[in-house]
């Protein structure tokens, strides 16, 4: 882990810190802890070293000193398992052109859409995209996240997409979060391949992908298979070349159509298919036999006005676990807020609230592999877990709007 | 205007505002200024002093010092014109429930919904009340929000609503911000008249509201005139005994069905008809003749999933001025965020980026009274105005969940 020097200055988050609540279905199975129980977490070398009831807490922790946490409910560190977050520019003028009627694949025919975010990003220096993206982090940081996944996809060749990808693990070191990034070569066709799709994922698996893998600059693969972006067999030759370099996969999958691409994705053990708003029977049973996470994106469906919902009791019913992301992108959904989506995931989707909380905790974790570290309060994870100033957990997603001021310990250390 | 000690200590925010850029349709028609334009807002004793391009400050503000401003786009101050912010408690457990498919007139008949936070709000103290209020407004006034409007409607008898319009008034010297009072007492049966409304809106009439008038803690009057609250007749009774003191009227009208609301309240020359979803042709064309303002309330739309909009083609046509509000209450909108509002006024109820900004500035202000005071900039009103981290006015409702870190000036002073 590389810490840059103002990371470096927060101070160590080592201690007991009692008294907090917690909402026990986000913690450990063998936390013995009720829902509103007064409770501790002991924090040792940055590590969670024991949680459970307050009255529990074993003598060999006694030495350590007192924190902060009166009175606030704790959960483990929000996890943003699907991000656009690096690109050049912002695309307000066409939610404005979007309020006068024209449709999301009418702005993409028409030129808008993803490419005028491709030529903004293109345009870009890596500093600068640094320095667009970094307060959309913070955004994001301020309110608990401590794990985001980021994908490249704006670039589109491949000194575009090792910029993209350089940036995401800049703003990891620089802010002190785990981000974890996807490769999305095949998030669009760029406009010098118009008309030769093939020849473009030629150049994806065969070319840009290889590089950035040798590079160290993708921990997993991801694609964006619809009848405006790619096809089922090239979205199977991206994970292909994906496998064939030992990456796991993820997939947009039937976003705007059902294009079988969760089925696939699946059968090649996917850690996420994300959107799945036209998804049915088959795919979810794939999903489930692969133990592939659904990633409710609720953020797009607000912002397009869609109103076709995932499949949420089918899902439920099958038992496949589902996240909630912000899918934050500047098209769609140029969202900055977690608590948000969660909201939505209820009020939109009918998630309930354990499960809302569950979409952006420990199955968003899952989502990204992270699943033995992340989203869940347990002894020997690291300490990223977040202080809320609300009594019930239920009010995370009740709050419309809300960004509350939590305490926030990342990665060890006190971060607010 | 009472200041607290907090607020005295605030800097004075006497100055030349330069260069800011302006968005034009939130100025007086006479700023000659183009969207983009280097701009400039002097402030002589804290109110505007002159506003317009900035080659053309005039030399009699060139002694004034030189404020912040830089590269930031500058509106008036917010105006969240409909909320309930002062209440005891939260109904997040009620929110889990509706999750649950519970409808919000069946929470309201197994004496949930309203009667819950009535229950709480009695058995709060003035200090609870103001401290459980503050952060929230504090979270609102964060946002920008330079005027908010707070109603009564959750003590349903004297004492009680005198309480919570005293906490009203502290809000507004506690934090130097605008507020305006609507006593609410027919907002709900209080339980304790089950059976007999008519003697409860006597009392309203004949004891709450001229007494609570002659403690001037009244600036408006409204009513919740629907099948689950009060008549039309009742309703009309208290405009009545509104009139008689001279005091303005509002109303909540058609939210759940038309009851003709908009009507009666345009008859009685009503400030602001609010929700007014199950408004039809002869209520529009009452409230464009009255002069009242349509306010619309996205966030009880989504929070309820509602899916009947108000009649925005009809009033854009009808020329009836559109605000909107955050309609803050813990059981149908427990929304903190303004901005937030005016992206679902665009994205779930079609409004344009112009409009939405209208809708939380100048017509939020004129459904307050407060037309000529506040929501536009202009040189002679008091300083209230806001400095945003963007470059685009379209941005403040495209960001999704976005609370960006804005400069803000209030009353004349610098706020943040
Ligand atoms: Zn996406
Ligand atoms: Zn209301």
């Amino acid at each position: 882990m590389q810490h840059s020097p103002a990371l470096a200055a927060l101070p160590s988050a080592d201690g007991c810190w009692q008294p907090v609540a917690l909402a026990p279905w986000l913690c450990a199975p063998d936390v013995p802890v009720g829902a509103g129980e007064p409770a501790c977490i002991a924090v040792e070398h940055g590590r969670i070293a024991w949680v459970g009831p307050r009255a529990a807490l074993p003598t060999a922790f006694a030495h350590l000193p007192r924190q902060r946490g009166e009175g606030r409910l704790a959960t483990p560190g929000l996890v943003d398992c699907h991000t656009h977050l690096v690109y050049g520019g912002e695309r307000s003028h066409e939610f404005a052109l979007r309020l006068a009627g024209a449709s999301y694949e009418e702005i993409a025919r028409a030129g808008g859409g993803i490419l005028a975010t491709v030529s903004a990003t293109r345009a870009a220096s890596e500093d600068e995209l640094l320095a667009q993206a970094l307060p959309r982090l913070q955004q994001l940081l301020a309110e608990g996240v401590c794990a985001i996944e980021i994908k490249s996809g704006y670039g589109l060749d491949l000194a575009h997409e090792r910029r993209q990808l350089r940036v995401a693990r800049q703003l990891g070191a620089h802010c002190g979060v785990t981000v974890r990034t996807s490769f999305l070569g095949a998030h669009a066709l760029p406009p010098e391949y118009a008309g030769r799709s093939q020849a473009y994922i030629d150049r994806v698996c065969n070319e840009m992908l290889p590089a950035l893998a040798a590079e160290g600059l993708v921990d997993a693969v991801d694609a964006y298979c619809e009848r405006i972006a790619f096809s089922l067999a090239e979205t199977e030759q991206v994970f292909l070349a994906a496998r064939h370099l030992g990456l796991p996969v993820k997939l947009h999958a039937e976003q705007l159509s059902n294009m079988e691409g969760a089925a696939l994705a699946a059968r090649h053990g996917a850690l996420s298919c994300d959107h799945i708003k036209h998804l049915f029977t088959q795919g979810i049973a794939a999903m489930r036999a692969a133990g592939t996470v659904a990633v409710l994106l609720p953020g797009a469906f607000h912002t397009l006005r869609d109103t076709q919902r995932p499949p949420i009791a089918a899902l439920r019913a099958a038992g496949v676990p589902m996240a909630v992301a912000t899918d934050h992108n500047p098209g769609t959904s140029p969202c900055l807020s977690l608590l948000l989506m969660a909201n939505m995931a209820c009020t939109l989707f009918g998630l309930t609230v354990p499960e809302a909380l569950a979409g952006i905790t420990r199955h968003a974790a899952r989502a990204l592999g992270l699943q033995h570290t992340h989203g869940l309060l347990a002894a020997g994870r690291p300490a990223d877990f977040v202080l809320w100033p609300v009594q019930h957990a239920a009010e995370l997603p009740y709050w419309l709007g809300h960004k509350p001021s939590c305490g926030i310990v990342r990665q060890g250390r006190i971060a607010a």
